[in-house]
C-alpha cells in the first residue's frame, strides 16, 4: 500500500533536480571552500552563488544571508544575538511560537537577566495587535519581538508589516521564524522591515541539516558558534557545501515555479476542507483556515469518541502520515501547546494536514474516506 | 592535468559506499525521524542505528553520543556546557588548538568572569605535562582543559591518558577536540577517561555538515542549541538524516580498515620525509613529525626564497592542493597560528602535507619534483 504523504509541514522529500544539483559537490568537487588553491575556491564559488540566489529572492544583499545547520539554529543565533549583542533585556513573543523560539526565549530568561511576555491571541489565533502595542508601549526595556510568520501548526499568517510597523514606533528589534514560509510565500524584505528571519531547508524540499539566518544590513551581532572564519566570521566551522547549493537550488525551484504550484495547493487544501464539511460534518478548524492563512496546512478537530483518540495511530495503519502537532514536539501523550494555547476546539483531536505540489486529489479522497470510518 | 590533493586534513572526499548508504534518505526515505508514524520510524531507526555505530567504535553507551552539524559546533557545546552547567571558572588550553576551540574560549572569557591560561609547549610542540600539572594545581578553581588529541597542522598526538590522569587528579573537567584522530586513530574510551571528544564526519570520507559530540554518561549538561526535543532534549533541530547516516557509515568503513589503511598512509608519509630530505636537504620538518604524530599530517618547511615566497600559489598552479595552516584560518597574509606559537624553523615557509588512503607514491614523486624545481 502506497503511502499519503500530507506531513509537509514536519519535512518534504528532495527534489530530484535539487539532489542532482547537490551531487557534484558529494563527489568530484569536495575541496574545503576556505582552501586558497583553486580547487577550493570551486565550492567557494558555489556558495557563494547559492549566497546570491538565496538573496535575491529574498530581494536582500548576499552579505545579508548566513548558512546555517538550520531553522532552529537560525531562530537561536537570533535571539541570542538580540540579547547579547543589541542590547535587548525584554523579549514578546506569542504562546504558539515553535519551540525552537519559545524554549530558546525560556532558556535565555533563566540563565540572563531578561524578563518575557506573551502577546494574548485572538479567537482565530491571530495576534492582537492591540495587545502587542500596549506590552511594547510599557516595557520600558530594549525588546525583542519575536513572532513566525506563518504558524507551522495552524497555518496563520502574521500580519508582519503591522508588526513591523510597531516594532519600529517603539525601537524594538524584530525577529520572524520564516521556516514555514521561505520557499512557499514570495518575500521580499525591502517591502519588510525585520531584523533577522530564519528559514529552513527541507521544509521546501532542499536538504535537511541546512538553513539561513537572514540579518539585516548594519546590525552588529557576534557569532553564535566560534571558531574559523567561515561566513565571514559569523558562523564558524566547514560549510555544509552540498546543503548550501542544496538549499540555493529549492529556493530557485520553489520560486519559480511559486505561481502555479501555490494555486495547486490551495486547490487541494479548499478540496480536503470541503470535503470533510462534505463527509464529515462534525469537523472542526483550528485557526484562520479560510482566512489568511498558509495554503500548505489544515487542522482539523475531530470528536474525541473511543475510536477517535486513536486516530493518528489508525490513520497510520492505513499507511496516511499526518500529525498531532509539529514533529519536533510529538510525542504521544503531550499534546500540542498550540491547540492547547489557543483553547481551540477542546474534547476535540487536533490533526494537522499539510500538503505538497506532490499530493493528488485522489489521495484526499483515500484520507477522507477512511477518516470516515474512524470516527 | 589531473589535481594532487594532499590537503585530507582540510578535507577529505566522500566515500562512494558512503554516499550510497546516504541516498535512500535522500530520496524515498525522507520522513521526519522526530514524527510518530512509521514512516517517521523508519528514519528514527536509522539515526538511531547510526548512533549504535558510532558508540561501538568509541566503545561508549550510545546514550553518550550526540549528533551535530560538526566539530566547531561539538567544540562550542562542550565549552560552553563547561562553563555553564559544570561551573569551570578556569580554561588551560594550548596556543596550537584549532580555533574551534581558541576562539570559543576567547569568548567566553571575555563575556563571562572565566579565566584562562595556555600550557606551556616543549620544542617539538607536545604539551609540557610539568606546566599542565603545575597550572592544575595553583587554578584554585573548578578548572576546563580543552586539548586536541592530534593537531591539525603538526599532527603532534596528546599524550591523551597522562592528560586524563593530571585533570583527574585536580578534578578537572577534560575536553579533547578529536576532529583529526576520530577515523584515523582506534580511540576506546573506556581506555582514556574524559568528558567531552568531538568529530567531524567530512575528516574522514564522510560528509560535511555532521559531527558528534561524546559527552560521558552522568554529566548533566543542557543543550546549546534550543528547540525541539531531538537528540534526547540535548540538540534541538530536524536531524540530518543522511548527514548522520554518513558519519556512521565513514565511521565503520573507516575503523574496519584502519590496519591496513593507517599502515598505507603512514609509508606514503615516511616515503615523503625520505624524499624530501634527499632532493630537498634544506627542508625541516615543523613538530615530532617521526615521533607521536598521527600517519595523515606531514608539516615541512622550506627556506624562504624568491620563488619559495610564492610556494602555496605555485603549487596550485601545479595543481597540487596543499596548504600553509588549516584551511579554517586559511588567507594569503594570515599565516598559522600554530608555526608561530612554536616558533618552529622561523624564516621557513611551512606547508602542510595531509594524506589519505586515495594518494599515491606518485603523486608524492610529482610533488617533490615540483617542490625541487619551485625551491
Amino acid at each position: 500500500m502506497e503511502k499519503i504523504y500530507l506531513d509537509n509541514a514536519a519535512t518534504t522529500c528532495l527534489d530530484k533536480e535539487v539532489l542532482d544539483a547537490m551531487l557534484p559537490f558529494m563527489t568530484t568537487s569536495y575541496g574545503n571552500p576556505s582552501s586558497v588553491y583553486s580547487y577550493g575556491r570551486e565550492t567557494r564559488l558555489a556558495v557563494e552563488t547559492a549566497r546570491k540566489t538565496v538573496a535575491r529572492h529574498l530581494n536582500v544583499k548576499p552579505g545579508e544571508i548566513f548558512f546555517t545547520s538550520g531553522g532552529t539554529e537560525s531562530n537561536n543565533t537570533a535571539i541570542s544575538a538580540s540579547i547579547r549583542d543589541l542590547g535587548c533585556t525584554h523579549i514578546i513573543t506569542s504562546p504558539i511560537e515553535h519551540h525552537a523560539v519559545l524554549h530558546t526565549v525560556a532558556h535565555y530568561c533563566d540563565s540572563e537577566q531578561i524578563t518575557h511576555s506573551l502577546v494574548k491571541l485572538l479567537p482565530d489565533g491571530h495576534v492582537d495587535l492591540t495587545d502587542l502595542e500596549e506590552q511594547l508601549a510599557v516595557a520600558g526595556k530594549k525588546t525583542l519581538v519575536s513572532l513566525m510568520h506563518a504558524n507551522n501548526e495552524i497555518g496563520n499568517l502574521l500580519p508582519i508589516n503591522a508588526v513591523s510597523t510597531l516594532c519600529r514606533k517603539y525601537g524594538a528589534v524584530f525577529h520572524s521564524d520564516c521556516v514555514q514560509t521561505v520557499g512557499h510565500y514570495p518575500i521580499d524584505l525591502q517591502r519588510i522591515d525585520v531584523d533577522f528571519i530564519a528559514a529552513s531547508g527541507h521544509k521546501f524540499h532542499g536538504p535537511k541539516g541546512t538553513g539561513i539566518l537572514y540579518v539585516k544590513g548594519g546590525l552588529q551581532i557576534k557569532p553564535f558558534i566560534y571558531g574559523g572564519g567561515q561566513e565571514r566570521n559569523m558562523r564558524a566551522g566547514t560549510e555544509n557545501v552540498y546543503g548550501i547549493v542544496g538549499f540555493a537550488k529549492a529556493l530557485d525551484l520553489a520560486m519559480l515555479h511559486y505561481e502555479e504550484e501555490s494555486g495547486y495547493i490551495k486547490d487541494l487544501k479548499n478540496y480536503m476542507v470541503e470535503q470533510l464539511q462534505k463527509e464529515i460534518p462534525s469537523v472542526k478548524f483550528n485557526g484562520d483556515y479560510n482566512g489568511s492563512c498558509l495554503y500548505t496546512v489544515l487542522s482539523a478537530s475531530f470528536p474525541e469518541t473511543d475510536r477517535s483518540e486513536m486516530l493518528l495511530f489508525n490513520l497510520d495503519i492505513h499507511n496516511i502520515c499526518v500529525s498531532g502537532g509539529s514533529a519536533c514536539s510529538s510525542g504521544a501523550s503531550q499534546g500540542s501547546h498550540v491547540i492547547a494555547a489557543l483553547e481551540s476546539n477542546p474534547g476535540y483531536v487536533p490533526v494537522r494536514f499539510s500538503f505538497s505540489k506532490y499530493n493528488k486529489k485522489e489521495e484526499i479522497d483515500t484520507v477522507i474516506e477512511t477518516l470516515k470510518a474512524l470516527i
